[in-house]
C-alpha cells in the first residue's frame, strides 16, 4: 500500500483555494500510485476557524468542499479534515472531524475525542468530545484515524485527558495509524511531537503518518514538520518546516524501518524562519504586498527589517528613518547603512515639526509642568503617525518592531511604537533577538553572487539599546538589564511560576515584585497591541488571557 | 430558618479587599440573626480572572480566603465560591466549587458540573466538570448546593449540555436550592434569568435562593438581580440591579410565597445603569479617577460624556474641543454647550498647526497624491495624540466613544478615534444611541435643586452624523442609512446569520454581501481597540473571537 502526506499551507475560510490545492495534490498522488492520501486536520477550512464554526453557512461550505473531495476519490482513499454536525441534540453542535473518502462514498468518519482547550487552543468551546472509536478497512488493511491531539494522552500519561482513543481502538487490530494535525509551531514543539508520535508507536507496535499544515495563520504559525515513524521507532520520514510538501511512502517499507530523516531543530533557526514565513503569509493572505516600518538604527527595527526582506522581497519593503532632537547622529547613518544594504527605499522623516506643533498646541495646558513620559510618547506617536500616513496613502502594511522583554514590562507608547498590523518580535526576548542578529549576520544575504554576510552593522549590535526619547536615555535607565529580566520574565510568562517559587529559584524579591507588577498593570497595552507572530510555549495574545482591573500582585 | 443573601461587587485578584467584604457582611447577616449567608460564585477572587487561574500562588491565595471565611462560621454557614484543587491526576487542576462552611469545618463542597465554554465564558480552560453531587444536611434542612450554569439545563432541555446536576440531586429530597452565580449582565438577561430559575423551582416545587455578583471587571459588566423564587413560582425578591445588597430571608415565609417583587427591566434604562457603572468600575479597580475624552459635538461623545459625568463626578471629567478646519462652527458651539451643561472642564485646541506639520514633512512623498482617507487619518490621530498626552500629563483615562455601529464596519481611524482605555458605547448600536439620548435628556441631571433636563444641546441630537474630516462629509456618503444597517448588524453579530438566511429574511444582496465583508476585514482594527463593555448577547471582544487573515465572505 502507497500512502500520500499532503502537508498544505491553508487559508482559513479560503474553501476555492484550499480545495484546489487538495484536488491538484489528489491528482499528484494518483500520478505517484498512492491508494491513500492524508490531509491535515480541518484542512476544508484552515485552522484556527474560531467563531465561524457558530456560523451554519461557514460548516455548509465546509461540508460542499468534502463532497467536491468525495467525486474525485475514485481509486485513491482521502482523508480530510472537516467539521461535522452532531446530530444529537444534546451537546456541542460540532465534530472536529476526520473523513475517509473512497470510491465516491464516505467509508468512515473518526472524530476527535480530546479537545485541546488551553493557550490559543478553544476547541471545547465548538465541538463535542468523541464517544466512539472505530478503526477503517481499506484495500485488507485496517487503519486507525484520529485527529491530532487524540495521540497526546499516550497511555493515560497527559494530566489533562481521562481517555486515551488509541487504546480504544487497539482491540481492533488496527496496521496502522493515521494521525491528521493542525500542530501550531514553538521553537520547542518539534521535538515533542516526535517524541510523542514515537511514544505511541512504541507503544503500539504499528507505523504511524502524521500530516500537519504548516503555514502562518495571523499569530499561529504552523511549521509543518509531517512525520512517518516506522514500528522500530525510528523517523522514518520527517518532512521539512515552512514549506509545502507531497511524498508518498511505501507502507512495506516503512514497516522495515531503519531508516531515519529527522529535520535539524536550531532554536534561533526555527525562530527566523517561522517569523520570515508568518510575515510572508499575513501579507499574501490578507492580500498585500508592501510593508513599511521604521527604523531607528537599533538592533529590533534591524531585524525586523531583515526578516520583512527576506518574507517580501527588497523592492516591497519601505522605511521612514524618524530622528528626534534626541537622536544620536549615529542612530541615522546605521539605518542608512542598513537600509542600503538590504536595498529598501528609505525616507528621513524628522518628526521635531510635529513634536513642536503639539506642545505649542498644548502650552498652555502644561505650562509649569516638567518634561516626562508624555514628551516621549508625544514623540513616540508622531512616529506612529507617520508610519501610518505612509501605509494609508501607499497600502502598506506597518511592521510592528517591539519585542517581548518591552511587551512584558510595558516599555513603549500605545499608538506610538506599539502601532502596526504585525508585531515581528513581540514573543522574541531582547536576548534572543542578539543571537538572532548573530545567526542573521552569519548567513549570506540576497543574491548568492551577492552574498553579503553581517548585513545588520554592527554599531546597531553593540550599542546600549535606547529609545532616544530624552537626552541620554538608556533602557538600563528603566529596566533592569536584559540578561537579568528576561530569565525572570520567561520564568513567569512561559512557566507560569508565581512570586514565592520565583523567590525561591533564587531572583530577588525586591527585583521579582518590581517586575511581576509592570507585567500585569500593563495588560491594558498588550491588550491593543498588535496580534504577535507565536514561537514560544506562551505568546502574548489568544494563548494568555489576563483580566485588566485584576490587583493580583500589585 | 433565616438566609442571607450577599450581593458584592467583587475584585478580580483582589484577595483583601473582598475578604473584607465578606466578613462584613457575615457580621451583618449575624447581627439580623441569618442561619446560613450565600456569597456569589468565585467570590473569594472575582470573576473572570480568567489565566491568573494557572498560577498555584493564585489558588493558595483564594484557598487563604476561605480558611479565614471558615474561622467566622461559628454560628452561621457560611456558602462561598472558590476554586478547588483537583487531587486526581486526570482532568483539569481545578475545580469551581461551593464550599459549605459551618462552625469552624467545611461541611460540603459542590463542584460546578456545566462549564460555559462559549462566547466570553472559558470554563472548561481551567475547570474540570463535577461528577457527584450531593445535598448538604444543615440545621435539619437539607440543601442543594449548586454553581450557576448548573441550573441552566433545566431537564435536559439545553442542547450544550448533556447533564442536568438537579436531577441528580433530587432523589436526595432537598428542601431548598441555593445558586451561587457570577451571572453577566445583558439587556435581555435579567428576564433570562428569572425565567431559568423559575423553571427550575417549577420542576421541583421547592425554593431557590440566587446570589449573583453585581459590578464591573473591565468588558464583562454583572448586574446583581440576585433571586428569591418560592415554589408556587413567585418572584419572592429580586434585588436591584447595579448595586450592592445584603438581605437575609425567612425560608418559611419563602414557602409561603404570594409575594412579587421583581425590578423594572427597561433596555435603555438597563443599559444606561451598566454603562456608568462599567465606567465607575473600571477607574476605581484600577485606582484612577479622572477621565478624559474628545468631545466633538456630535452624539456619541456627548452621551460618552454624560455617562463619565455620572460615573465619576463632574470634577473628574476634562474633555477636548479639537475642532479641525473642516468642522462646522456649530460642532465647537454644541460642545461648549454641553460641556457647560455638566460642569466639566473643557479646552479648545485646533489641530491645524499638526495636521499642516505632518502634510509638510511627508510633501516629498505625498507629492501629486490626492487628499484620501489618509489626511482624515492624519487629523483622527493627532486628536488621539493630544487627549493621550492630557492622559500622560494628567493622569485621566482616555474614554473611547466609538459606537458599536462603527466598530462593525471599521468606520474609524486605528490610533485615532479608536484610543482609549475602554469602550464605552462599542456594544451600543448608533440607532440605540438615538434612544439612550432620549433617555438621558428626559432625566433630570444633577443635584435636584438643580435638576436640568435636555442636558444633550437638540443640534447635537438632530444634526446627521459626520466625522468632519473632509468638506461636508457626512457618515452617509460611506455607510448604508444607520436604521437599515444596525438591523443587519444584528442579525450577523448577535443572532449569527449568516449570508443566505440575511437574504431570505429580506436583507438585500448587495447590502448583505457588502457589509459582511466590510466586517470581516476590519478584524484587524477591532484586534486592537479598546476593551467594549458589554451590553449586548454578542459584544466586540472577548465573546467573538474572529480570524483576522481568513477569507470567508470576502
Amino acid at each position: 500500500m502507497r500512502i500520500t502526506l499532503s502537508q498544505l499551507n491553508l487559508h482559513i475560510g479560503n474553501f476555492e483555494g484550499n480545495l484546489a490545492k487538495m484536488l491538484a495534490a489528489v491528482e499528484t498522488a494518483k500520478s505517484q500510485k498512492a491508494d491513500l492520501i492524508c490531509f491535515p486536520e480541518l484542512a476544508v477550512c484552515g485552522y484556527p476557524a474560531r467563531d465561524f464554526f457558530e456560523f451554519d453557512d461557514f460548516i455548509h461550505r465546509c461540508q460542499q468542499s468534502v463532497d467536491e473531495l468525495r467525486k474525485v476519490s475514485h481509486g485513491i482513499g482521502i482523508i480530510v479534515g472537516s467539521p461535522t454536525r452532531n446530530p444529537v441534540l444534546a451537546g456541542k453542535d460540532l465534530y472536529n472531524s476526520a473523513y475517509f473518502l473512497y470510491n465516491g462514498e464516505t467509508i468512515g468518519v473518526q472524530h476527535k475525542a480530546l479537545l485541546p482547550t488551553y493557550d490559543i487552543f478553544d476547541e471545547y468551546r465548538y465541538f463535542e468530545p468523541a464517544k466512539e472509536f472505530k478503526t477503517i478497512e481499506f484495500k485488507g488493511k485496517r487503519i486507525a484515524l484520529v485527529v491530532c491531539e487524540d495521540i497526546w494522552n499516550v497511555g493515560d500519561e497527559n494530566p489533562l485527558y481521562t481517555i486515551c482513543p488509541l487504546d480504544e481502538m487497539m482491540p481492533q487490530k488496527p496496521d496502522f495509524i493515521v494521525n491528521i494535525s493542525a500542530s501550531p509551531f514553538d521553537y520547542a514543539h518539534a521535538l515533542d511531537r516526535i517524541h510523542t508520535v514515537r511514544a505511541n508507536v512504541e507503544r503500539y507496535k504499528i507505523p504511524m503518518f502524521y500530516a500537519n499544515q504548516v503555514g502562518g495563520q495571523t499569530d499561529v504559525i504552523f511549521d509543518g514538520g509531517s512525520l512517518v515513524v516506522s514500528p522500530d521507532g525510528f523517523v522514518f520520514d520527517e518532512m521539512p518546516y515552512f514549506e509545502e510538501c507531497l511524498k508518498t511512502y511505501d507502507l512495506a517499507e516503512v514497516v522495515l524501518g531503519q531508516q531515519n530523516n529527522e529535520q535539524p531543530k536550531d532554536k534561533i533557526k526555527l525562530i527566523h524562519d517561522a517569523l520570515v514565513l508568518g510575515i510572508r503569509d499575513y501579507f499574501q493572505k490578507l492580500g498585500f504586498k508592501k510593508a513599511i516600518l521604521g527604523l531607528s538604527g537599533g538592533i529590533d527595527s534591524a531585524v525586523t527589517a531583515v526578516l520583512a526582506t527576506k518574507a517580501l522581497g527588497a523592492e516591497n519593503v519601505r522605511v521612514l528613518l524618524m530622528p528626534s532632537q534626541f537622536s544620536s547622529g549615529h542612530s541615522v547613518d546605521d539605518a542608512r547603512q542598513l537600509a542600503e544594504n538590504l536595498g529598501i527605499q528609505y525616507d528621513i522623516v524628522a518628526i521635531k515639526p510635529m513634536y513642536d506643533a503639539f506642545e505649542a498646541a498644548l502650552a498652555s495646558q502644561f505650562a509649569g509642568q516638567p518634561f516626562n513620559v508624555t514628551e516621549e510618547n508625544i514623540q513616540a506617536r508622531v512616529r506612529g503617525t507617520l508610519l501610518m500616513a505612509m501605509s494609508n496613502k501607499f497600502g502598506h502594511i506597518l511592521l510592528n518592531t517591539t519585542n517581548k522583554s518591552e511587551m512584558s514590562v510595558g516599555y513603549g507608547t500605545l499608538y506610538g511604537d506599539m502601532c502596526g498590523g504585525i508585531s515581528v518580535l513581540g514573543d522574541v526576548y531582547k536576548t534572543e533577538i542578539y543571537e538572532l542578529v548573530k545567526y542573521i549576520n552569519a548567513l549570506p544575504f540576497g543574491e548568492p553572487a551577492a552574498g553579503l554576510k553581517g548585513i545588520v552593522p554592527q554599531n546597531t549590535i553593540t550599542k546600549p539599546p535606547s529609545a532616544e526619547l530624552r537626552p541620554g536615555q538608556k533602557d538600563s535607565d528603566s529596566l533592569p538589564p536584559y540578561e537579568i529580566l528576561d530569565p525572570l520574565l520567561f520564568q513567569y510568562i512561559e512557566c507560569r511560576k508565581g512570586p514565592n517559587e520565583l523567590i525561591a529559584m533564587g531572583f530577588e524579591e525586591a527585583l521579582v515584585k518590581r517586575v511581576l507588577r509592570m507585567v500585569n498593570i500593563n495588560e491594558f497595552k498588550r491588550e491593543q497591541a498588535a496580534p504577535v507572530i507565536r514561537v514560544s510555549i506562551k505568546a502574548f495574545g489568544m494563548g494568555r488571557r489576563m483580566p485588566i482591573v485584576g490587583k493580583y500582585l500589585l
